[in-house]
Order: structure tokens, then sequence, then C-alpha cells
């Protein structure tokens, strides 16, 4: 009793003049091991539990965020968006269409495929140590160069994984003879000369929080099959499966998407194929690895807090943030969230386009948000689109843009918008971001209790012991948020909703790093009983939040590696509906940074057989 | 832990011909006086409090429900409507026109008015116990019978209620000065010849949570005004003010809206003016009793769980819910909120009509639910209104409706539908509404959770030791429930509005008496320190808070007395936007029902100047 209240200015009326940058400082404890199990068991107990956790909100000035504050505006409780603009020089897609018939237009969309470009003379394959794009797949599968029957290279591949010691899956629900099933029906397509579309044979990994039948979904836990049936696919993925795609299995990910590393004692923690002893970054940890290793040409995942992103930055392959009901969430484990959505994570930006074309659709008229948008694609055919990148405008918060680990992020980062405004005649503009910490609360709060929302019948009926130690930390600390803390988040996503509508009427797209670090160390300790850091999640998530309490569209690009040899991921932010915008800044960006780009050459050699 | 998890079928799938009524038992200490204030002081201690709270959601299956329990929908977080078939016999209004032409507008929509059914030949006055219409003001001041300046006996006849032992204040804050100078200009305005509308010079009272200038608001509590400034009108008391209202001040309440009595040990309960050893209803109470008494054609009130209803039917008068999103909730203490809205009470439904008329229309573009649509009126100047009506099904279901205190409420509202059959062959049809227990429990997370949002950083502040020991007793339950709970309960929202859409596509309204008992009588005891009787708020509730929920349109109309001469209400839910259907319905009950009304005896004489 007593705690001082304080008033928050209406948005409208803040003076963005004088607001400060105050870089985040989370206070938790580091643990793992031991220490960690005790941890747990101390959040767990009934008034102790309440007591750190209390504390924890206290140190971190979330009670008074959402207890001691009058926040004028309404609650905001899934984003709203105002109307649109459209974007120039994009091509429309039927939301209700086929998504084979999308994907066709989308092949369309992009630039001249140049075989001689992307093949080496010598070998008759695609240059080594580059990625193969899909469009490469295709023309090797037309021109009958291979056949989706490759697969047993896959599943061989797939199988030493699997038999690594420590255990680190990139696939924790495999079955070979699905593969195999899928991968000779596909076959048979193109020996048939009809291949579904461009996506036909492509190795596609699915996250494991999205139902991809007959696999089970168990949300990277050890249990959660045992209550939730799958018995068919996800939307997104029938979409997928629909334009020929061979699903190959449920990608690790931190369990239950409640955390950023990709740590997994469940199953094993997947090494980021940069380097085995650090983190894939996560939740989406075997999809970003699977992809960035060149087992897959794309992957699905969801991001709820970076989820997609952050491990595409961590592993260096592009994750795409879809806006807030642009894909349809029915058939994975967020149908009921207001943050999350599906997203593609794959090795090259024309990728992320083929994919995005395919799932991109969403029918809940119950929850459609404001002034939804016809989904659409950059004309990349076109010469006019390095004109239309010129037209562009960059906002940069430079203090939250270098807030980073190590200047070789931002260094790398802003090296590639000079290059961009020398390129293009890209413009960066010097932009204010207020209440960045509003936003991290606003966003723990509606993505925590969410989650809640989702594993309390099971956590309350026993299966609780049955987490890992990091999600039952978090749901202890989740448990701690009152009702009215969930108002009061929603009316803090409203104000930070203002904020940067009135930024997106001076720019086109917000810049910044996707992570505040490169991939961090595994610590030996965290293999069996996972790891508790916040000081780590809180730098991996900084840059991701505003576009899942917002539900804006982001994209990560690959950019280059720190002095570790480690990737380093530029993120592109949007305006509501205009993944089309990003999409092609993202093109643009991927060119400029081909140089120095590479795939892991661990990986690339088991996959070429030369694993045993 | 180990509490089993109960998994509900997708509402679609539930299977209607099964559902069992259920009674309601609420689990609850009726208090009052010494053990009242013991009470609260262990609700508000830290662990016992804790445990008194868990025990009673315990009790009433509030944490099975919301804890235990997968359910399959998606959270609805503000009433998402269908599309609407536009309704028969109606004249549209223009939500962004000026109010008094929409009043004008109304005013044609009304039968015929004949002065000489209306007024005694005798005293050239009204009927005496019979209310005053807004048109016999308006027939009264433009024949120069009388003039607004009638202001004066008002004044008189507050201050007498105003001086009466123990305090039950109509208003509690009130102004002689500022009631004359409008008056004044009323008046002033009739001799030029120009009122502003038919509402010119009519008396209204406004609940004390809806600013009306240049009084505080305090929400019914003694401190609010300290915390939060008046500075202009409410959007809704502007658009009356607009109108040529003479706005009277702010009408007694229920404190915070918290409770359905009208009980208010701050400055006194007012009686109810049927008899005044009984509670008034509430939260509306004052705004009930001011109409009630005959002091006020109108008063404003907000319902955000009856609120407005309660009262009315309690007090015998009209009161109206409105569609959520209908009426603009800026300048009240609710604008955050998702189940309150702004609606008049009156003494006739052709007031209603006039004064809806006026405060209707919402622009918060930023929370406009799905599909709104144009707002209505009935055409009842028509031939063809009594048609319209033998065109409207009735749905009742039949175990709710009868599961009142006594036979006296359910038989009378049963014979209204009789009639409405024999006049005008209004069907009536069985319904079966399920997951009514569900119904009240996602009310009270949702209405309780926003209300504490709006209370937390003041009690926070030391001021909620201020608060009466119903708040405090209320806002310690409200404390208990988790941030998940709150998305459950939007979860449950989504299943009831599925089941009331379904019910909707066969019926036109939804019929149920408004409250499960007539007005309660006020123990000696409560007066001081208030009482907590929770039995009494279920019961006074039980009908009211599906509209509250589902944010449809509802109104209590008047139907009689009981046999302890204490009025009794009947409701009419309508179809999202659909007012105009209720009002139609309810106009014609209002015939059915005018012989048995009667005007209060006491606060006639007070009002005609025999109160010495």
């Amino acid at each position: 009793m007593g705690k001082k209240k304080q008033v928050m200015l209406p948005a409208n009326e803040v003076d963005l003049t004088v607001v400060k940058y105050q870089p985040e400082k989370i206070e938790a404890p580091h643990l793992t091991g031991f220490w960690f199990k005790l941890f747990v068991k101390l959040m767990e107990a009934p008034l102790i539990g309440n007591l750190i956790a209390t504390h924890l909100k206290q140190k971190n000035g979330i009670t008074q965020m959402l207890k001691n504050t009058v926040i004028p505006e309404v609650p905001m409780f899934i984003p709203q968006f105002p109307l649109q603009e459209p974007e120039p020089g994009v091509v429309c897609l039927e939301e209700d269409g086929k998504p084979e018939e999308r994907v066709d237009l989308a092949f369309k969309c992009l630039p001249h495929y140049d075989p001689s470009s992307r093949w080496s003379s010598d070998s008759g394959e695609p240059f080594p140590f580059r990625y193969w794009k899909i469009r490469d797949y295709g023309y090797a599968y037309r021109s009958k160069l291979t056949t989706p029957s490759k697969a047993k290279h896959f599943i061989s591949a797939m199988e030493v994984f699997n038999n690594k010691q420590p255990s680190a899956p990139l696939l924790i629900s495999f079955d070979p003879n699905e593969v195999r099933r899928q991968a000779a029906a596909s076959t048979q397509r193109f020996e048939e000369g009809i291949p579904l579309s461009i996506l036909d044979g492509i190795f596609i990994a699915v996250k494991d929080d999205i139902d991809c039948f007959p696999h089970p979904s168990k949300g990277g836990s050890t249990w959660f099959h045992e209550v939730r049936q799958v018995k068919i696919d996800a939307v997104s993925v029938s979409r997928l499966r629909n334009s020929g795609a061979i699903l190959v299995g449920k990608a690790n990910m931190h369990e239950f998407g409640m955390g950023t590393t990709g740590n997994n004692p469940n199953y094993g923690t997947p090494g980021n194929p940069h380097n085995p002893k650090r983190y894939t970054g996560g939740s989406s940890s075997g999809s970003a690895a699977i992809v960035a290793s060149g087992f897959c040409s794309a992957a699905l995942g969801t991001d709820g807090g970076g989820s997609v992103r952050i491990p595409a930055s961590l592993c260096g392959v592009v994750g795409l943030k879809t806006t807030f009901g642009r894909t349809d969430l029915k058939g994975s484990l967020w149908e009921a969230g207001t943050v999350t959505i599906i997203g593609p994570l794959t090795a090259t930006v024309e990728d992320a386009i083929l994919v995005y074309a395919a799932i991109l659709g969403s029918s809940p008229a119950d929850r459609v948000p404001l002034n939804p948008s016809i989904p659409c694609l950059p004309d990349l055919s076109s010469n006019e689109s390095s004109n239309i990148l010129g037209s562009l405008t960059l906002g940069k918060y430079t203090k939250w843009f270098n807030d980073v680990s190590s200047t070789d992020i931002s260094d790398r980062c802003e090296d590639v918008l000079n290059q961009l405004f020398h390129l293009y005649g890209c413009k960066t503009t010097e932009i204010v971001i207020p209440e960045l910490h509003e936003l991290r609360t606003a966003h723990t709060v509606t993505f925590g209790s969410e989650s809640l929302c989702l594993l309390n019948p099971d956590c309350e009926d026993g299966k609780g012991v049955r987490l890992t130690n990091d999600t039952r930390t978090n749901l202890a600390l989740f448990r701690s948020f009152a009702a009215s803390d969930y108002v009061s988040a929603q009316c803090l996503r409203r104000r930070i909703m203002f904020y940067h509508m009135e930024i997106f009427k001076k720019v086109d797209v917000i810049v910044a790093p996707t992570t505040g670090m490169t991939a961090p160390e595994i610590p030996k300790s965290a293999l069996a009983v996972g790891e508790t850091n916040l000081q780590v999640v809180a730098s991996l998530m900084q840059f991701a939040m505003t576009a899942n309490v917002l539900g804006l569209p982001a994209i990560s690009v690959p950019i280059g590696y720190d002095k570790q040899g480690l990737p380093i991921g530029l993120q592109l932010i949007g305006r509501p509906w205009c993944e089309a915008s990003i999409l092609r800044l993202a093109t643009a960006i991927e060119e400029i940074s081909a140089e120095c780009r590479k795939k892991p050459v661990e990986f690339y050699d088991i996959l070429k057989g030369n694993y045993n």
C-alpha cells in the first residue's frame, strides 16, 4: 500500500524530443544445473514462489508499470491497424484462391533465373557452399538433373543427426517412410510432367507446434501429444502439401516456444550449423538449423516473440514474420494467441516469397483485425523494382540500433544501410521510439498469459512436473500476473501502436539488428536440465518484440558474420500488411550481402554423403 | 496439483437437446455491520485473503471453469457480431449528424400525440399519478402552460431529499444555480420560439460515473474527483446539452458500479420510490429513483452488468441498454471497458427513444466491433407497426424464465407474452441457452478485471482504504483473478456468443424477467457500513449479464407489481444493433401494461410542493 501513482500523458501529447533511450537492465539470476532445479522448486512453492515473482517484477519495473500507472489509452487486445496506402509495384494475390496458383504468381514475380549463373559448368551441380534455392531444385527436377528421390540422402543425414551423442536432433518426429512416400509421389508427378508448382519436391520441415499429419504435435515437450491429437494438417501445412512440398517431419524447438535459445533438454539442444557449440536461437531452433544446414529449402516456424527471426538471424538464414492475421493459425498451438504468427524460414529471400505465397490467407472472420488488406508481392521481375527501392525511406533509432553486445553487429548493419543508399538511393532517417520497456512488459504479460491459458488445464492435471525447468520458471512468473495486468498491458499496446503508426507516416520501414547478440554459447551444464538466463533472452528478443506486440510484418536477412564467424541478421519492420515492401528491400540487402555469405561446411559435407 | 482436466466440445458440436438448466447456487456469506468490516480486513490480508478468495472461487466452480477446462474457442475480447439483416419498418439516423436533428427525426417516428388524452380537462394538467412524458413537457412549454423555470420546484424537492435523515440523496452533486441558469436559458429559447428540440427544457440527471461539467465525477465514491478532473461533458452528455436538456446534476450510484442494490454508505442509500425501505437496485440507483419519482423525465446510466436495467426494473421505469459500440463511452469511467455502455432510464419507452436518439453515435474507430450498423428507430407513426409486431418471434427459455424468487414475477411476464400473442400475433418459441454459469463467470472476470485496472493505481496509492466495504470485498476477489483467467473468460465469451447467434437465427428477441426478484429490503445494519450479499446480487443480475458479455441491446419495461406492490420488469434482449425491434416491442408491452401502472404517491406529492 501507499505506492506512488504515476500518470502517463496521452500518447499523442508525449514530446518525443525529450525521450531518452534507456538500455534494458534485466534483473534475474542466470542458473543451470542443480541451482536451477532448486530455483524451480522455490518458484513453484506457494508462498516463496509468489515472493520471488513479486521481487522480480518489482526489480524490473513491471509492477510499477501495470499496477501503479494510469494509462490513458483504452486496451487494444488484438492489433488494429489504420487503413494502409497500397504499395507501389506489387502483384496482388488471392487469399481465398488455391495455394499452388499463388505460388505460380509468386514465381512470375521473381527476377529472371539464369541457370548458368547458378550451376557450376564443371560438376553440373550448383556451386558448393551456396544454398540451393527452390528454383535450383525446380530447375534440376525439370531438367532431370535429379529427382525428389534424392530424399534418400536426406533420410541418411537425418539418421546421422538423430544418432549423434549428445543428442541434438533437427527433427524430433521423423518417419523415413513418410518422406519416401511423398518423394516418390513427387518424382512420379515430374515423370508425368505434372508438377503441382515450383514447390513440388521441395523439402520443408514444420515446427513441432504446427500440425503436420501423421506426426504428433508436441510443442517440443515430452507429453503434449498425449493430450492433443493431430488428425489433419494445419491450414498452412495443407497449403504446402497442396503445392507439392515434401513435408519431412517436425522440427525441434524450445519447449512451447518459451525461450529464444533453442535449449531443449527433452530431445537435445540442436547446435548452430555455424558453430555446434553455440545455440541456434529459438524457439524455432530446428527449423532454422535444418534450413541453415542446407537439408531443407524451407521450414515453417511460429513467431510470438521473435521465434522465427531470432534463430534465422543466429543461423544465417532468412526469417519472415507475417502481419498478424495474414497467415492462418488453425492447426497450430497458437490459434488463441494475439501475438504469434506462422512464418517461413528459408535460405534466401526469394524462397521466403514462394513459401509465403503458398501459406498466406486467413479467414477466421471472427477475429479479423481492423482494416485487413489484400496480400501482395513485390514484382521483382520488372525493371521498376530498383526505382521503387530508391523511393523507400528507412527509419533508424540509432541508440536502440547500437545497443548491441558487439559493434560487429551494429557496424555491419550500418554498412548495409550505407550501401542501400549508395546503390539505390534508399534514405535512412533518424526516428525515436519511446517506451521500449513498456513494450517489453506488454509483450511478456500478453504472451505469457496466453501461453498459460493454453497449458493450465494440463499443468494442473499433473503434466506440469513433466515440463522443462525453463518452462516451469516462465510459467511460475506468468502465473503471478493478475487479470488486471493483462488489461493494463493491452492499454500499453495501444499507446505503442500509436507511436509506431506516427513513425510509419514518415518512414516505410524500421531497420534494426535482428538480435542484440550473435549465437550465445551452450553451457555444458545446460544440456541436461536447461538454463535460465533472462539477460541472454532479453538481448535476443529486444528488437523482435515490436512486431509481435503490434502485429507488424518483419523479416530478418543474413548480412554477414561477426569476428567469431557467427551470422548477423538485419531486421526490417514494415507497415501493417506491407510484406511486399520488406520483401523487396530484403532482396536488395541479400544481394548486397551475397559476397560474404557462406553455407556452413560441416553440414554441407554431411549432405553430400561424406558423413561416415 | 492433480486437478482433473475437463475438455469442452466446440460450441457448434454441443447437443442442445441434452442441456439441463442448473439454477445458480452462489456460495458466499451475507454480511453487514461489524462482521462485514472484519471480513474485509481478512480479504485484504495477504495470505488469508488469498485463501478466502481461492475457497470462494472453488466453491462456485470458477477455478474449475477457468483453470482446469480446455475451451476450444479463441478469445473474443470485445463483442464481435455477424452481419445483421436490416430491420423492417425503421427510420435510419445519422450517427455523425447533430443530436438535435436525430431527436427531431425520432419525434416524427412517435405515434400521434393527442393532448386531450393526456391532459385532464379539469385541472389543465396531465392526469395525476401518471408520469409526464417528454412530449407532455414539450406540449406544456409550447402551449405556454408552464415553462422550464418550474425548475424552482425541482430545486426545492431536491433540497428536501438532500436534507432527509438518514441521508438518501438522489443527486450527490447538485448546484441549484446551475439548474436555474439552464432553465432560464431554455425558458428564453421558448420565449423566442427557438427551442433546440423536443428535449429542450427537459430535466435529465446524469449518473455520477459520466462527466457532466462543472460537476465532479466521483463514481459514487468520496475521493475519485481528487484524482480525475472533469473539464468537459462526456460525449453523450454534450449531445443532450446540445439538444436543450437541463442537466440537473449527478445521480447517486452504487460505488464504482460494483453492486446492484444501490447501497451507498458514502452518501446514503436512496430508497425505492415504491417503498423507501427497499433498495432501488443499482448501480444506477439515483438515476432510476429520480425518474421513478417523476422529478426527471430521463437520466443517463451506465450498464456493465445490468446497472441500467436492474434499477429500472426495481423502480418501475424503462431502462435501455444499447448495443456495445452504439453509444460513445468517452468521458465516462468506462472508456476502457468491454461490457459497459451508456443508456437512458426514462418513465416511458417513447422517452427512451428520444434520449437514445440524442446520445447515440460512437466514433472510436480504434475499437469498433465487427460489422457495425446504422442506428435505426421503429417508425411507430405508421399503421404498419402492429403488423411488424406480429412478425416478431420471441424466444423464451422457460426454466430460466421461471427461475425467480416469486411466481408473481414469472406469471406477470408470462401474462404479457400471452397478450402480445392475442393482440398482435407475436409468437413465443421455446429456446435453450446453455452454459449460463460460464456466462456469469465470464462476466465476473471481465467486468472485475477491467474495473480493477481503472482503480488499481489509486488503490495502491492509498485511496483503497477510502472505498466502501462492498467495493473492497469485490476488489479483493477481482485481484485474485490471474491474467490467464481473463483470457479463458474471453474464450467462454466467444462460445456464448455462438450459442446466442444461433438462437437469433430462429427468434428476433429473447424474453426474460429483468431480475430474479423485486426490490430487496434494505437491512438497517447495511446503511452505515454497507452489505455483502452475493445471493441477492446474483438474483438481481442473473438475466442481465447476457447483454453485457455479448454486447447485445436490451430493454427493461415495467409491466406491473408483485403482491407487495413492488414493480416487475420484463426484459427484451435483441439481436446485435437491433435497438429498433426491442423498442417497438417495448412500446406495445408498455401499452398492454399501462392500466396497472402508477406513479409512486409519496414522490408525486413532494413534487407538487406538498412536502412541508
